[in-house]
């Protein structure tokens, strides 16, 4: 295995109430932040309307160019619930009822007025998928191929995600270090991209704030090489004191 | 002009500080409440890393499909902030340096140590740009085409949409009602599906939350007809009474 192969994943974050801006989503830094663990990379994230055509076209480019390709959104029981059925359109199966949801959400209902026509739309899925656990609300996630489908829910798509945890191939985990600092950044700005180029393996990102009236920046150096990390931040650190500059390690 | 046309707008979002995890953005929310008001929907949103190729790509497919594209990120005066010059190869134009923002880049810093090479990177625009204007730190938002470049920031990017307020031509704004219900939106989802389906022009979206141990959901309706989206609530607000739910107008 070639260790330094970089395993990327792709996001599509499906529903009106996002694009509307009723919901601030909550799933995209979830997400990366869970993927940085398994040593998979976020490349891309699309936000995309409860509208077939477009579920389609985006799964379609997303895991063809991806290891793998997660949603979230759209697989409770209402009308407007519409993800299973693009995705499996988009992967050419025929949707099916699993039994092991059904069986799931039977006894998840068993004392909530029992199984209905709707909820037992939760139990649908693309032929051939497997399920991911949700002990919260009964409904399962879905697993096929590289494609993972999530609930929108942020806290159901985080459990979901608890029961992948270390189950996906992945490479060396995105580590990072913070340094923050009381300056403008476009006052260390020279600084910043001569230390990145002295450091291969090594990005730094530039993240400024104002607060209490001042101005500071957040500088983030990111590897998947410890040592270069380190050595990156700590070159960037003697930079930034040399100038005169106190450096707070772990940020502002 | 045809007042049911549907204008569009995209957004990309620029940064690897959001494809980290690092990051909770809040521009997508705050562009989308905002472009409602002005009579524009927003019909999707992409998130890109700090790669000019990728920003490339995002911004001549999205710009040519939707009557605006906006993008927030990537502006500032440090190495990552290559927005600028990724969308002016998008547009095949050459970036210039603004006079106009040079010069109220020269009075912003002339008591902040003065217009460094990094600072007047701020200053760089794609040829034949308008400013849009920025009270807070002198850098200026562009406008080219129907390509809207703000800051990441999201308060920042908040006063370049306040600047922008009321100069895009839109259609009628996108209205809303919320009718929030102690149910479980298994229980009622073909009552949903029924209603949306007796009232063109009219979405109706379903949102369940946890609270307190109890179930509950907000159903949104949305519509651009302020008479049809009346009708459509007032409808489901008598399905659900009919049905034994206390119905509460806004929202839980």
């Amino acid at each position: 295995m070639n260790e330094d192969r970089i395993w990327t994943a792709a996001l599509i974050v499906i529903g009106d109430e996002i694009l509307s801006g009723r919901t601030q989503d909550k799933n995209i830094s979830q997400v990366a932040l869970w993927l940085n663990l398994q040593g998979i990379r976020l490349a891309e994230v699309r936000v995309v309307p409860d509208v077939e055509a477009a579920i389609v076209a985006a799964v379609n480019e997303l895991r063809a160019r991806n290891d793998y390709l997660f949603t979230t959104g759209g697989i409770g029981p209402t009308h407007d619930d519409i993800t299973v059925d693009a995705i499996a359109a988009a992967l050419g199966r025929p949707v099916i009822v699993h039994p092991k949801a059904k069986a799931v959400l039977e006894g998840y209902y068993a004392t909530r007025g029992g199984l209905t026509e709707a909820r037992l739309r939760m139990a649908r899925v693309p032929e051939g998928a497997e399920l991911i656990e949700n002990r919260m609300s009964g409904a399962p996630g879905i697993r096929i191929g590289n494609v993972i489908i999530m609930a929108g829910v942020p806290h159901i798509a985080g459990l979901m995600l608890e029961a992948l945890s270390g189950k996906l191939e992945g490479g060396r985990p995105l580590i990072s270090r913070t340094l923050g600092c009381w300056v403008a950044e476009s006052e260390v700005a020279d600084m910043l991209g001569a230390t990145e180029a002295a450091h291969p393996g090594c990005q730094i990102g530039s993240y400024p704030f104002f607060r209490d009236g001042t101005v500071g920046a957040n500088f983030v150096i990111r590897s998947t090489d410890e040592a270069r990390l380190d050595a990156c931040a700590d070159d960037l650190a003697a930079r930034l004191r040399e100038a005169g500059h106190d450096v707070f390690a772990g940020g502002i």
